[in-house]
């Protein structure tokens, strides 16, 4: 049984919001939500809203250029870094890479960490040659890639990485330091913490998580390395065509473009990302040190390499029906998206930025409870 | 000089809504931003805003279901055709099209009739073998092909065309009943206007003229039609993948979806596409009308072949100073969007779904006030 503190009765459900654990399409900070919706008729005067504006006028185009900016100001990008907003999210990327970046001859350096880069292989395979310089499948993915076991091709057309694996829990400290391009899928974690983006040749990131809603994925590319593709690809699918025609090639997700500069503008009334990597830690350090002093829950992922974004935890070693019965009390108490990924199982709470730690003490709050009645 | 009642002052501008003539993102019914509005923060009392849901949510999967149920009826979708909510807009379907569909040794039958079919054949052309069944090239795309100018390949592996050409005005009026599937790029007039889907293969349309805004494409196609693509293909771009997973294969564009799916709530509490098809109607004649009976105003685009989505027209034959005059005029008077395409220039009224009988109503009298002081 819930303490009457903390349930959520029907008509707080009406009105309240909930405590939004979703790993994607995730919590929007509530500033955000509120200032779209002060602007949804009317964006500031212009007489219609930001999903009614031609992708070509002066108001559009002054949104695109504020988001881009304050991307490139908050993730720290490179002038000679190109920063795109395209469609199709990691999936199209998993393409996209690829088909734009494989030099023929030079296959493509893996580091197979879970169900994303699995999923990014099977695309990659169709349109190049691949190895994998290093895979913790043996390990049931529970870890990341020890630097002794990798295995680099110094001739690779580049190296594919997932910054952040959401559905095992795991995520990169340090990335490696090795002379080909690295393509690093961060849909999970980008603007989580500090990167150097120059050690990176391309960065992809679906928005839904860390950015904005789905709809719009954001690239940062090193400018020469769209050179690599083949004039003959599908406009759409080069990455000269987006970096020639700043995201305007076509008719871009504008609202969703809209989003993301909000959001940017929130990371910086925040206090910029070194701020928000100082919150996610206090967040992530309070569910794990409850998850790791109990007998009750536990985490099957290495400490080194957990991820701070997605916290996957299971209860009793794997409980199925007390993973089940905790999900659903969790959500009538107003704590919704606990429960794993379909594939795995087991329970996950998603702490992106936009989660509050107000929000993880409730939950902390609610695990106590929920084991001293059915521990 | 604008007359006083006409004039748009700075104060309204930051308090009233437009009239929005915008060729596509364009005019939403007030009616569909006012809901999204109330249900920004919480949808329906689940607690959060429909940005912030899981895709595989059952809250999110009722939208996906009740929009793409609500297209079904509202534009007469047999059930041997899938309806997909993709990404990428009218620009990737022209490289997905012929990818999954050309059937190598039968030439794509092309009606070439303009901007749009241009940048489709540019697409088309990497994958595929293509003819032109006709083209209206030579009369500077002001009008569509005549029955007895079209040469029919019966062995095409199909036959493309766009329903409405939003920069030379142009829209097909009666569809050609041929052997081969016919695919129809129907972003700028899909739901404006009765169409019988059985005669088609495949109907694309980027949302964000008549269905909602930018950031989903709208696909409708008999579903045996996608089982011609080679599977080798990326996953994301074969239709057969989206028809499996309707349209959650990825995380689809879900705010966008969600609008789309209010946009046909209010076309069915308008009476649906048969009043939505006589509004138009009642619009376009009004303005055509306008422009004919004047000496001032002209259209380029033969009677029997003009849009009743975008009414292109000149001022004096052309003359280009006066017709930013006229736009610059109107804007401030809060009639926007009414620039030519800038690779024509003119002038040009799009008259979508969503554009009342008073927008246009105030576009005629703004006609008539600008012949007047300028004529």
């Amino acid at each position: 049984m819930l303490t009457t503190s903390m349930s959520f009765s029907l008509k707080k459900r009406m009105t309240r919001r909930v405590h939004n654990f979703n790993a994607g399409p995730a919590a929007l900070p509530l500033a955000v939500l509120e200032r779209a919706r002060q602007e949804l008729l009317n964006f500031q005067g212009c007489g219609m809203s930001v999903m009614e504006m031609s992708h070509r006028s002066k108001e559009f185009e002054g949104i695109l250029d504020r988001a881009e900016r304050a991307l490139r100001r908050n993730l720290g990008v490179p002038d000679d870094y190109a920063i795109l907003f395209l469609q199709g999210g990691g999936s199209l990327q998993f393409a996209m890479a690829p088909m734009n970046l494989y030099v023929p001859g030079r296959p493509i350096d893996v580091l197979h960490t879970g169900s994303w880069t699995a999923k990014a292989i099977a695309e990659m395979k169709k349109v190049a040659a691949y190895r994998l310089a290093a895979s913790t499948e043996p390990q049931k993915f529970t870890r990341l890639p020890r630097t002794e076991e990798i295995e680099w091709n110094p001739q690779a057309s580049f190296v594919y990485l997932a910054s952040n694996n959401t559905i095992e829990g795991t995520q990169w400290q340090t990335f490696p330091a090795v002379g080909p391009p690295v393509v690093a899928d961060m849909s999970s974690d980008i603007l989580s913490r500090a990167v150097d983006v120059s050690r990176f040749g391309l960065i992809f990131a679906g928005a839904q998580k860390n950015l904005g809603p789905a709809g719009v994925t954001v690239v940062v590319l090193r400018r020469e390395l769209a050179e690599r593709a083949d004039k003959n690809l599908p406009t759409l699918l080069q990455y000269r065509t987006h970096i020639k025609e700043r995201s305007l090639y076509h008719t871009p997700p504008t609202f969703a473009v809209y989003i993301v500069g909000l959001v940017m503008d929130w990371i910086e009334a925040e206090g910029g990302v070194a701020a928000i990597e100082q919150h996610n830690a206090a967040k992530a350090k309070l569910l794990y040190d409850a998850i790791d002093a109990s007998g009750f829950y536990s985490c099957p992922v290495e400490k080194s390499d957990r991820s701070r974004m997605n916290v996957v935890f299971r209860i009793a070693g794997g409980k199925a029906e007390l993973e089940e019965k905790f999900a659903a009390e969790a959500a009538a108490a107003g704590l919704v998206g606990l429960e794993g990924h379909r594939s795995v199982g087991g329970l996950r709470a998603s702490l992106y930025n936009a989660v509050t730690l107000e929000a993880v003490e409730v939950l902390v709050a609610f695990l106590r409870e929920f084991e001293r009645t059915n521990g």
